[in-house]
Protein backbone atom coordinates (compact mmCIF):
# COMPACT_ATOMS: atom_id res chain seq x y z
CA UNK A 1 0.00 0.00 0.00
CA UNK A 2 2.38 2.48 0.78
CA UNK A 3 4.82 1.94 -2.11
CA UNK A 4 1.49 2.35 -4.85
CA UNK A 5 0.42 5.41 -2.27
CA UNK A 6 3.36 6.93 -3.01
CA UNK A 7 3.71 6.07 -6.57
CA UNK A 8 0.39 7.60 -7.29
CA UNK A 9 0.53 10.68 -5.13
CA UNK A 10 4.06 11.29 -7.17
CA UNK A 11 2.67 10.65 -10.59
CA UNK A 12 -0.28 13.07 -9.81
CA UNK A 13 2.37 15.92 -9.19
CA UNK A 14 1.97 15.79 -5.11
CA UNK A 15 6.00 16.00 -4.02
CA UNK A 16 6.38 12.57 -1.85
CA UNK A 17 8.91 11.11 0.69
CA UNK A 18 8.46 7.20 1.05
CA UNK A 19 9.58 6.72 4.56
CA UNK A 20 10.72 3.35 6.10
CA UNK A 21 12.28 2.78 9.54
CA UNK A 22 15.24 1.87 8.07
CA UNK A 23 16.64 4.00 5.10
CA UNK A 24 17.55 1.16 3.09
CA UNK A 25 14.23 -0.14 3.10
CA UNK A 26 13.31 3.07 1.68
CA UNK A 27 15.08 3.08 -1.14
CA UNK A 28 14.45 -0.77 -1.79
CA UNK A 29 10.62 -0.04 -2.41
CA UNK A 30 11.28 3.01 -4.05
CA UNK A 31 13.21 1.18 -6.89
CA UNK A 32 10.16 -1.57 -6.87
CA UNK A 33 8.15 1.28 -8.09
CA UNK A 34 9.89 1.04 -10.87
CA UNK A 35 9.42 4.56 -12.68
CA UNK A 36 10.69 7.41 -11.50
CA UNK A 37 8.27 10.51 -10.55
CA UNK A 38 10.09 13.97 -10.00
CA UNK A 39 9.34 14.49 -5.99
CA UNK A 40 9.91 11.39 -4.88
CA UNK A 41 12.22 10.77 -2.49
CA UNK A 42 13.13 7.77 -0.18
CA UNK A 43 13.73 8.83 3.69
CA UNK A 44 13.46 7.47 6.77
CA UNK A 45 10.51 7.41 9.28
CA UNK A 46 12.13 10.15 11.33
CA UNK A 47 12.72 11.77 7.82
CA UNK A 48 8.44 11.96 7.12
CA UNK A 49 7.76 12.88 10.68
CA UNK A 50 10.03 15.93 10.63
CA UNK A 51 9.02 17.13 7.33
CA UNK A 52 5.75 16.11 6.18
CA UNK A 53 2.08 17.59 7.70
CA UNK A 54 -0.03 14.80 5.34
CA UNK A 55 1.66 11.09 6.89
CA UNK A 56 0.21 7.80 5.49
CA UNK A 57 -0.26 5.38 8.06
CA UNK A 58 0.61 2.10 5.69
CA UNK A 59 1.66 -0.65 7.95
CA UNK A 60 0.12 -4.12 8.86
CA UNK A 61 -2.76 -3.49 11.52
CA UNK A 62 -0.39 -5.45 13.80
CA UNK A 63 2.59 -2.93 13.69
CA UNK A 64 -0.12 -0.05 14.21
CA UNK A 65 1.02 0.00 17.98
CA UNK A 66 4.22 -0.09 17.97
CA UNK A 67 4.87 2.49 15.02
CA UNK A 68 2.69 4.68 16.57
CA UNK A 69 4.14 4.28 19.98
CA UNK A 70 7.69 5.14 18.22
CA UNK A 71 6.55 7.86 16.15
CA UNK A 72 3.33 9.61 17.55
CA UNK A 73 4.90 11.95 19.56
CA UNK A 74 7.12 13.03 16.51
CA UNK A 75 4.50 14.20 14.44
CA UNK A 76 4.16 18.17 13.94
CA UNK A 77 1.43 19.81 15.51
CA UNK A 78 -1.17 20.24 12.88
CA UNK A 79 -0.10 16.84 11.19
CA UNK A 80 -2.46 14.73 9.68
CA UNK A 81 -2.38 11.15 10.11
CA UNK A 82 -4.36 9.14 6.96
CA UNK A 83 -4.76 5.60 8.05
CA UNK A 84 -5.21 2.69 5.51
CA UNK A 85 -4.84 -0.23 8.03
CA UNK A 86 -7.54 -2.73 8.46
CA UNK A 87 -7.00 -5.73 11.12
CA UNK A 88 -7.93 -8.81 8.83
CA UNK A 89 -7.91 -12.75 9.45
CA UNK A 90 -7.72 -15.08 6.73
CA UNK A 91 -9.66 -18.22 7.19
CA UNK A 92 -9.46 -21.07 4.96
CA UNK A 93 -8.46 -18.50 2.19
CA UNK A 94 -11.02 -16.21 2.91
CA UNK A 95 -10.12 -12.37 4.94
CA UNK A 96 -12.63 -11.57 7.59
CA UNK A 97 -12.62 -8.19 9.75
CA UNK A 98 -11.09 -8.70 12.87
CA UNK A 99 -12.80 -4.75 14.74
CA UNK A 100 -10.75 -4.01 17.50
CA UNK A 101 -12.86 -2.69 20.37
CA UNK A 102 -12.92 0.45 19.63
CA UNK A 103 -15.01 -1.04 16.25
CA UNK A 104 -12.47 0.25 13.28
CA UNK A 105 -9.01 0.72 13.05
CA UNK A 106 -9.16 4.29 12.10
CA UNK A 107 -10.94 4.91 15.80
CA UNK A 108 -8.60 2.81 17.28
CA UNK A 109 -5.83 4.92 16.02
CA UNK A 110 -7.70 8.05 17.07
CA UNK A 111 -7.85 6.68 20.20
CA UNK A 112 -4.08 6.71 20.34
CA UNK A 113 -3.54 9.69 18.85
CA UNK A 114 -2.33 13.17 20.42
CA UNK A 115 -4.98 15.68 20.11
CA UNK A 116 -3.12 17.88 18.46
CA UNK A 117 -2.57 14.87 15.46
CA UNK A 118 -5.83 14.91 12.99
CA UNK A 119 -7.20 11.91 11.26
CA UNK A 120 -8.18 10.76 8.39
CA UNK A 121 -9.35 6.80 7.14
CA UNK A 122 -9.04 6.08 3.31
CA UNK A 123 -7.94 3.78 0.94
CA UNK A 124 -9.00 1.03 2.48
CA UNK A 125 -10.54 -1.09 -0.55
CA UNK A 126 -7.79 -0.21 -3.35
CA UNK A 127 -6.47 -3.15 -4.15
CA UNK A 128 -2.91 -2.72 -3.35
CA UNK A 129 -1.40 -4.09 -6.64
CA UNK A 130 -3.45 -2.01 -8.36
CA UNK A 131 -2.13 0.79 -6.74
CA UNK A 132 1.12 0.67 -7.52
CA UNK A 133 0.72 0.03 -11.22
CA UNK A 134 0.48 4.00 -11.29
CA UNK A 135 0.10 4.25 -15.09
CA UNK A 136 -3.19 2.40 -15.10
CA UNK A 137 -6.41 3.85 -14.29
CA UNK A 138 -8.21 3.34 -11.09
CA UNK A 139 -11.82 3.43 -12.95
CA UNK A 140 -13.51 3.55 -8.69
CA UNK A 141 -14.41 5.54 -6.16
CA UNK A 142 -12.50 5.54 -2.82
CA UNK A 143 -14.38 6.60 0.56
CA UNK A 144 -12.98 8.61 2.63
CA UNK A 145 -13.54 9.33 5.73
CA UNK A 146 -12.54 12.07 9.13
CA UNK A 147 -11.69 13.15 12.50
CA UNK A 148 -13.38 16.58 11.15
CA UNK A 149 -14.14 17.87 7.96
CA UNK A 150 -10.73 19.80 8.05
CA UNK A 151 -8.49 16.27 8.37
CA UNK A 152 -11.02 14.74 5.92
CA UNK A 153 -10.07 17.68 3.54
CA UNK A 154 -6.38 18.13 3.84
CA UNK A 155 -5.82 14.19 2.96
CA UNK A 156 -8.07 15.13 0.19
CA UNK A 157 -6.23 18.26 -1.41
CA UNK A 158 -3.57 15.61 -2.21
CA UNK A 159 -5.99 12.54 -3.06
CA UNK A 160 -8.24 14.66 -5.45
CA UNK A 161 -5.34 15.29 -7.53
CA UNK A 162 -4.95 11.55 -8.42
CA UNK A 163 -6.98 11.57 -12.00
CA UNK A 164 -8.47 8.74 -12.33
CA UNK A 165 -10.04 7.98 -8.47
CA UNK A 166 -13.11 9.72 -7.48
CA UNK A 167 -12.95 10.55 -3.39
CA UNK A 168 -16.20 10.22 -1.83
CA UNK A 169 -16.50 12.00 1.47
CA UNK A 170 -18.90 9.34 3.97
CA UNK A 171 -18.04 12.05 7.40
CA UNK A 172 -16.72 10.82 10.52
CA UNK A 173 -14.85 8.06 11.46
CA UNK A 174 -17.94 6.28 12.50
CA UNK A 175 -17.95 5.29 9.25
CA UNK A 176 -14.93 3.12 8.83
CA UNK A 177 -16.00 0.38 10.18
CA UNK A 178 -18.35 -0.26 6.97
CA UNK A 179 -15.13 0.55 4.67
CA UNK A 180 -12.94 -2.12 6.83
CA UNK A 181 -15.42 -4.26 6.37
CA UNK A 182 -15.26 -3.69 2.53
CA UNK A 183 -11.89 -4.57 2.27
CA UNK A 184 -12.33 -8.19 3.53
CA UNK A 185 -15.49 -8.01 0.79
CA UNK A 186 -13.44 -6.95 -1.80
CA UNK A 187 -10.94 -9.23 -0.97
CA UNK A 188 -13.72 -12.48 -0.96
CA UNK A 189 -15.01 -11.13 -4.25
CA UNK A 190 -11.44 -11.43 -5.65
CA UNK A 191 -11.47 -14.83 -4.20
CA UNK A 192 -14.62 -16.29 -5.67
CA UNK A 193 -14.82 -14.63 -8.64
CA UNK A 194 -10.95 -15.10 -9.37
CA UNK A 195 -10.31 -11.49 -10.41
CA UNK A 196 -7.72 -9.55 -8.90
CA UNK A 197 -8.55 -6.16 -8.58
CA UNK A 198 -12.70 -5.89 -7.43
CA UNK A 199 -13.37 -2.24 -5.97
CA UNK A 200 -16.08 -0.34 -5.58
CA UNK A 201 -18.16 2.52 -7.86
CA UNK A 202 -20.57 4.25 -5.86
CA UNK A 203 -23.86 4.45 -8.94
CA UNK A 204 -26.08 7.40 -8.46
CA UNK A 205 -23.71 10.05 -7.16
CA UNK B 1 -38.58 -2.80 0.21
CA UNK B 2 -41.51 -5.79 -0.19
CA UNK B 3 -43.32 -3.55 -3.29
CA UNK B 4 -39.86 -2.95 -5.12
CA UNK B 5 -38.72 -6.64 -5.00
CA UNK B 6 -42.93 -7.55 -6.26
CA UNK B 7 -42.69 -5.21 -9.18
CA UNK B 8 -39.37 -6.13 -10.41
CA UNK B 9 -39.18 -9.61 -10.11
CA UNK B 10 -42.96 -9.67 -11.63
CA UNK B 11 -41.27 -7.80 -14.41
CA UNK B 12 -39.15 -10.03 -14.69
CA UNK B 13 -41.94 -12.51 -15.34
CA UNK B 14 -41.19 -13.93 -12.24
CA UNK B 15 -44.55 -15.15 -11.09
CA UNK B 16 -45.15 -13.52 -7.53
CA UNK B 17 -47.36 -12.93 -4.47
CA UNK B 18 -46.58 -9.82 -2.81
CA UNK B 19 -48.34 -11.12 0.97
CA UNK B 20 -49.27 -9.11 4.24
CA UNK B 21 -50.29 -9.92 7.07
CA UNK B 22 -54.01 -9.03 6.36
CA UNK B 23 -55.08 -9.03 2.66
CA UNK B 24 -56.66 -5.68 2.56
CA UNK B 25 -52.67 -4.54 3.03
CA UNK B 26 -51.28 -6.82 0.72
CA UNK B 27 -54.34 -4.93 -2.01
CA UNK B 28 -53.59 -1.77 -1.21
CA UNK B 29 -49.74 -2.54 -1.72
CA UNK B 30 -50.59 -4.04 -5.15
CA UNK B 31 -52.29 -1.03 -5.98
CA UNK B 32 -49.29 1.45 -5.16
CA UNK B 33 -47.42 -0.33 -7.53
CA UNK B 34 -48.88 1.10 -10.26
CA UNK B 35 -48.43 -0.90 -13.11
CA UNK B 36 -49.81 -4.32 -13.60
CA UNK B 37 -47.63 -7.08 -14.21
CA UNK B 38 -49.05 -10.47 -15.21
CA UNK B 39 -48.79 -12.76 -12.78
CA UNK B 40 -48.11 -10.68 -9.62
CA UNK B 41 -50.88 -11.32 -7.30
CA UNK B 42 -51.82 -9.90 -3.57
CA UNK B 43 -52.27 -12.34 -1.18
CA UNK B 44 -52.20 -12.75 2.52
CA UNK B 45 -48.64 -13.76 4.18
CA UNK B 46 -50.54 -17.60 5.69
CA UNK B 47 -51.02 -17.66 1.59
CA UNK B 48 -47.62 -16.75 0.91
CA UNK B 49 -46.09 -19.51 3.13
CA UNK B 50 -48.79 -22.22 1.65
CA UNK B 51 -47.85 -21.74 -1.71
CA UNK B 52 -44.15 -20.10 -2.58
CA UNK B 53 -40.61 -22.18 -1.42
CA UNK B 54 -39.03 -18.83 -2.04
CA UNK B 55 -39.93 -15.65 0.34
CA UNK B 56 -38.30 -12.62 0.76
CA UNK B 57 -38.66 -11.39 4.47
CA UNK B 58 -39.18 -7.81 3.95
CA UNK B 59 -40.38 -6.50 6.89
CA UNK B 60 -38.40 -4.09 9.41
CA UNK B 61 -36.05 -5.40 11.21
CA UNK B 62 -37.77 -5.01 14.55
CA UNK B 63 -41.18 -6.65 13.13
CA UNK B 64 -38.58 -9.73 12.62
CA UNK B 65 -38.84 -11.97 15.46
CA UNK B 66 -43.05 -11.71 15.26
CA UNK B 67 -43.08 -12.46 11.52
CA UNK B 68 -40.82 -15.25 12.28
CA UNK B 69 -42.56 -16.54 15.25
CA UNK B 70 -45.91 -16.64 13.36
CA UNK B 71 -44.92 -17.82 10.12
CA UNK B 72 -41.95 -19.92 10.55
CA UNK B 73 -43.35 -23.65 11.60
CA UNK B 74 -45.43 -22.74 8.41
CA UNK B 75 -42.68 -22.75 5.90
CA UNK B 76 -42.75 -26.00 3.50
CA UNK B 77 -39.55 -27.99 4.01
CA UNK B 78 -37.07 -27.01 1.70
CA UNK B 79 -38.14 -23.46 1.08
CA UNK B 80 -35.49 -20.59 0.62
CA UNK B 81 -35.99 -17.25 3.05
CA UNK B 82 -34.69 -14.50 1.52
CA UNK B 83 -33.50 -11.91 4.46
CA UNK B 84 -32.91 -8.24 2.93
CA UNK B 85 -33.66 -6.28 6.70
CA UNK B 86 -31.14 -4.23 8.05
CA UNK B 87 -31.04 -2.92 11.75
CA UNK B 88 -30.11 0.46 11.17
CA UNK B 89 -30.44 3.25 13.87
CA UNK B 90 -30.76 7.13 13.04
CA UNK B 91 -28.90 9.38 14.82
CA UNK B 92 -29.00 13.22 13.70
CA UNK B 93 -30.01 12.17 10.64
CA UNK B 94 -27.54 9.70 9.89
CA UNK B 95 -27.89 5.79 9.51
CA UNK B 96 -25.75 3.66 12.00
CA UNK B 97 -25.67 -0.29 11.02
CA UNK B 98 -26.80 -1.90 14.61
CA UNK B 99 -25.60 -5.44 14.95
CA UNK B 100 -27.58 -8.19 16.44
CA UNK B 101 -25.79 -10.69 18.97
CA UNK B 102 -25.15 -12.47 15.97
CA UNK B 103 -23.45 -9.96 14.38
CA UNK B 104 -25.75 -9.47 11.33
CA UNK B 105 -30.01 -9.87 10.60
CA UNK B 106 -28.76 -12.63 8.22
CA UNK B 107 -26.99 -14.86 10.96
CA UNK B 108 -29.50 -13.75 13.31
CA UNK B 109 -32.69 -14.74 11.68
CA UNK B 110 -30.96 -18.06 10.69
CA UNK B 111 -30.26 -18.46 14.29
CA UNK B 112 -34.12 -18.15 14.29
CA UNK B 113 -35.09 -20.58 11.88
CA UNK B 114 -35.82 -24.15 11.05
CA UNK B 115 -33.02 -26.16 9.84
CA UNK B 116 -35.10 -27.26 7.26
CA UNK B 117 -35.40 -23.79 6.07
CA UNK B 118 -32.30 -22.28 3.90
CA UNK B 119 -31.41 -18.56 4.14
CA UNK B 120 -29.89 -16.24 1.57
CA UNK B 121 -29.48 -12.32 1.96
CA UNK B 122 -29.49 -9.92 -0.48
CA UNK B 123 -30.82 -6.64 -1.28
CA UNK B 124 -29.17 -4.85 1.36
CA UNK B 125 -28.14 -1.95 -0.63
CA UNK B 126 -30.35 -0.79 -3.32
CA UNK B 127 -32.38 1.95 -2.37
CA UNK B 128 -36.25 0.62 -2.17
CA UNK B 129 -37.62 3.44 -3.94
CA UNK B 130 -35.58 3.07 -6.71
CA UNK B 131 -36.32 -0.69 -6.78
CA UNK B 132 -40.00 0.42 -6.82
CA UNK B 133 -39.96 2.01 -10.20
CA UNK B 134 -39.70 -0.82 -12.26
CA UNK B 135 -39.40 0.49 -15.41
CA UNK B 136 -35.94 2.23 -14.04
CA UNK B 137 -32.70 0.61 -14.69
CA UNK B 138 -31.26 -0.61 -11.95
CA UNK B 139 -27.37 -0.04 -13.31
CA UNK B 140 -25.60 -1.81 -10.52
CA UNK B 141 -24.40 -4.95 -8.59
CA UNK B 142 -26.27 -6.43 -5.77
CA UNK B 143 -24.33 -8.84 -3.06
CA UNK B 144 -26.05 -12.21 -2.06
CA UNK B 145 -24.76 -15.03 0.67
CA UNK B 146 -26.25 -17.91 1.73
CA UNK B 147 -26.17 -20.84 4.24
CA UNK B 148 -25.09 -22.74 1.46
CA UNK B 149 -24.71 -22.49 -2.29
CA UNK B 150 -27.74 -24.44 -3.23
CA UNK B 151 -29.54 -21.55 -0.57
CA UNK B 152 -28.01 -18.68 -2.53
CA UNK B 153 -28.39 -20.35 -6.05
CA UNK B 154 -31.83 -20.45 -5.51
CA UNK B 155 -32.85 -17.11 -4.75
CA UNK B 156 -30.43 -16.35 -8.06
CA UNK B 157 -32.95 -18.46 -9.94
CA UNK B 158 -35.16 -15.98 -9.43
CA UNK B 159 -33.27 -12.57 -9.30
CA UNK B 160 -30.97 -13.36 -12.08
CA UNK B 161 -33.48 -12.54 -14.25
CA UNK B 162 -33.66 -8.55 -13.42
CA UNK B 163 -31.83 -7.25 -16.31
CA UNK B 164 -30.29 -4.35 -15.52
CA UNK B 165 -29.19 -6.15 -11.95
CA UNK B 166 -25.85 -8.24 -11.81
CA UNK B 167 -25.71 -10.49 -8.54
CA UNK B 168 -22.74 -10.93 -6.76
CA UNK B 169 -22.14 -14.15 -5.00
CA UNK B 170 -20.00 -13.44 -2.16
CA UNK B 171 -20.29 -16.43 0.06
CA UNK B 172 -21.47 -17.61 3.22
CA UNK B 173 -23.70 -15.68 6.06
CA UNK B 174 -20.41 -14.25 7.30
CA UNK B 175 -20.39 -11.62 4.57
CA UNK B 176 -23.87 -10.14 5.48
CA UNK B 177 -22.65 -7.86 7.98
CA UNK B 178 -20.08 -6.01 5.84
CA UNK B 179 -23.40 -5.95 3.81
CA UNK B 180 -25.83 -4.18 6.47
CA UNK B 181 -22.76 -1.87 7.03
CA UNK B 182 -23.10 -0.61 3.24
CA UNK B 183 -27.16 0.01 3.56
CA UNK B 184 -25.80 2.96 6.50
CA UNK B 185 -23.09 3.49 4.13
CA UNK B 186 -25.17 4.11 1.43
CA UNK B 187 -27.66 6.06 3.32
CA UNK B 188 -24.85 7.97 4.29
CA UNK B 189 -24.04 9.06 0.76
CA UNK B 190 -27.36 9.95 -0.37
CA UNK B 191 -27.89 12.57 2.85
CA UNK B 192 -24.69 13.66 2.84
CA UNK B 193 -24.34 14.07 -1.09
CA UNK B 194 -27.95 15.32 -1.48
CA UNK B 195 -28.89 12.16 -4.00
CA UNK B 196 -31.51 9.31 -4.06
CA UNK B 197 -30.36 6.54 -4.83
CA UNK B 198 -26.75 5.91 -4.22
CA UNK B 199 -25.75 1.86 -4.57
CA UNK B 200 -22.89 -0.07 -5.86
CA UNK B 201 -21.34 -1.55 -8.24
CA UNK B 202 -17.82 -3.58 -7.85
CA UNK B 203 -15.11 -2.30 -10.97
CA UNK B 204 -12.68 -5.20 -12.11
CA UNK B 205 -15.31 -7.66 -12.00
Amino acid sequence: MGRGIAARLSAAGVPTLLGSRQLERAVAALARIGSSFRGLQAVSNSDVVDRCDLVFLAVPFASVADVLQTYRGRLRPGTVLVDVTVPLRFEQGMARFEPPPEGSAAEHIRAHLPTEIGLAATFKTLPAPLLGRAAEPLDCDEFICGDSPESTARARAALDRIATLRMVDVGGLEAACALEHMTALAITVNKRHKVRAARFRVVGL
